[in-house]
């Protein structure tokens, strides 16, 4: 099934069920009105979305209405934990090799994991407001997996069991304030429309990896095109494992990949530190600019039929208006 | 006012008001059945608990019960944002010094923050069940805040005014997987039973540090005996302010000031690691071992009136036992 979150000026938003076309929606309040309350009770609430979700497929519900992203929240609008991974090691290792040409590249066993703020997520087509474009803004186009409870010290089969949710995200970066300052340079993360349970993607969920195509646009130019199946080097289980290694985690706890990134260069990049990395490498100097003010981002990902299974990113990045109450707080 | 979160087997618990002396409690539910609630609605609903507040410090209220901190998760079991600090130069002077002889000591001029997992926290007598006395288990005595809506950009004064609520801390820490895996080294996270309104502190609460001393006892040992106000270098403004620098925060963000930490080594210590690194600069070598299965800590601070502000922590730390289902997932 696909889920969202609308737009009613609360935090927490209100849960609607989304057709699997993503072109009619119906209001899940008789079921659960937070998407967190179905995280935290899933076994029993689920199943009753699913038959929400199945009339609305079917055309069979009274009261459905037109689906409109704009409206959207993210589907976890905030979340109580947000953990940001690395998946895809080509990216590591470009970035390593233009930053680091005289050590040697040793890949990493396990995938490197950090917390993120969970309190503030952004829509996926909300403006992001940032205070300065001198500090490097980037895109990430990558993916993520909501969680349930999962239990301490689990293996990654296990740990895969634990998947509920998948959605895009973008996390975005401000690059120029420096590796060592992690805390400020992650600040903020959006999320695709739709939320969808795995069995969405068939055949193309698999082994905790998804079979697809990531697509990235930055100002209405094609620059991501990227696998997201073959070249992930730590599946979702394996993310979840290694997150669960000294605690469990609680339901609603997120996941994500990382940039999504291939060894073919030509199938482009998910974000723009990749692609400076790989001109860095080429010909000694990094070219392409960060983000300025006014640019946009698209993310997006398309099943086998040709239909687009989360919805689109769609953002513009503003500078922060400081008089403006939105401005003051990321809502 | 003074308030806690009673352990009714859902996720969130249910808020209650303590007394000033913390002998007795009343349920917040015809206000509000969750702190986060509250935090998300602070302006409406604060003035409605301190006036249950007042009515049961009188006497006045026909289901006022016994306080039991027992009985209590953590006030706030589960958080949008958990921040850790570092706001006692002294720790991190004296483990630099242990660790780095080499190089010089140069206090940083910003604190250091890094997010931490909100998704389960532990209350204040729940035991901690950790999988190996291998790891080096060590507890962190600190306080934290937890602020309401804060905007990008705040300067230190007006980050303090987004102060809503005080706790205490035991920021659990598995000292021997290294430093550089942050990610699972600092597991699990108990506060008080109580959160108190910094005006509970009276002249106490001082500019955004505590005048006052956190008491820690290992064992039953009285191991450290700290004063919170003097020494803390960087006061609460300040720690919100740093963290608000590339975002907004939403409120029920939760930031820690790290173990409260003083250069007269005579009044102990909150953590085994700032303890061990003492030994080693005076006689080379750490004697004092980290924590045992079976182990307790207790962690109190003490009003001018000579009664304990926010109750005691009070926690022994187990084995995990694989087969119990409490240990699978913490709560």
């Amino acid at each position: 099934m696909k889920l969202a979150t609308l737009n009613d000026g609360s935090r927490d938003g209100q849960l609607i069920v989304v057709s699997r076309d993503l072109s009619q929606a119906h209001y899940a309040s008789g079921i659960a009105g937070r998407l967190q309350q179905v995280l935290d009770d899933w076994g029993f609430l689920a199943p009753q979305l699913e038959e929400l979700y199945v009339g609305l497929n079917h055309g069979r519900l009274r009261h459905a209405f037109n689906f409109d992203p704009k409206q959207c929240m993210a589907p976890l609008p905030r979340a109580f934990q947000w953990i940001e991974g690395a998946a895809y090691l080509n990216h590591a290792e470009v970035l390593h090799k233009a930053g680091q040409a005289d050590s040697a590249w040793e890949p990493p066993t396990e995938p490197g994991l950090r917390q993120g703020p969970g309190d503030a997520f952004l829509g996926a087509c909300s403006p992001v407001r940032l205070a300065s474009e001198a500090m490097g803004i980037d895109f990430e186009a990558q993916w993520v997996a909501v969680t349930g409870d999962v239990a301490q010290g689990v293996n990654a089969a296990q740990a895969l069991e634990g998947v509920r949710l998948l959605m895009l995200a973008n996390g975005w970066t401000l690059r120029l304030l420096g590796a060592q300052d992690r805390f400020h340079s992650r600040p903020l993360t959006s999320f695709s429309p739709v939320a969808v349970t795995p069995d969405e993607l068939g055949a193309s969920w698999r082994g905790g990896r998804i079979d697809g195509a990531l697509q990235t646009m930055w100002n209405g130019r094609k620059v991501g095109h990227c696998e997201t199946g073959a070249e992930m080097s730590f599946h979702c289980g394996q993310l979840i494992a290694q997150a669960a290694k000294t605690r469990g985690l609680r339901a609603g706890s997120l996941i994500s990949t990382g940039p999504v990134s291939n060894q073919d260069s030509r199938r482009g990049y998910s974000c723009i530190a990749e692609k400076r990395a790989l001109e860095q490498l080429e010909s000694g100097q990094a070219k392409t600019a960060f983000m300025a003010f006014g640019d946009s981002v698209r993310i997006e990902m398309k099943g086998a039929d040709g239909l687009s299974v989360f919805g689109a990113i769609d953002q513009d990045v503003l500078a922060l208006n400081e008089a403006s109450e939105d401005a003051a707080v990321p809502a």
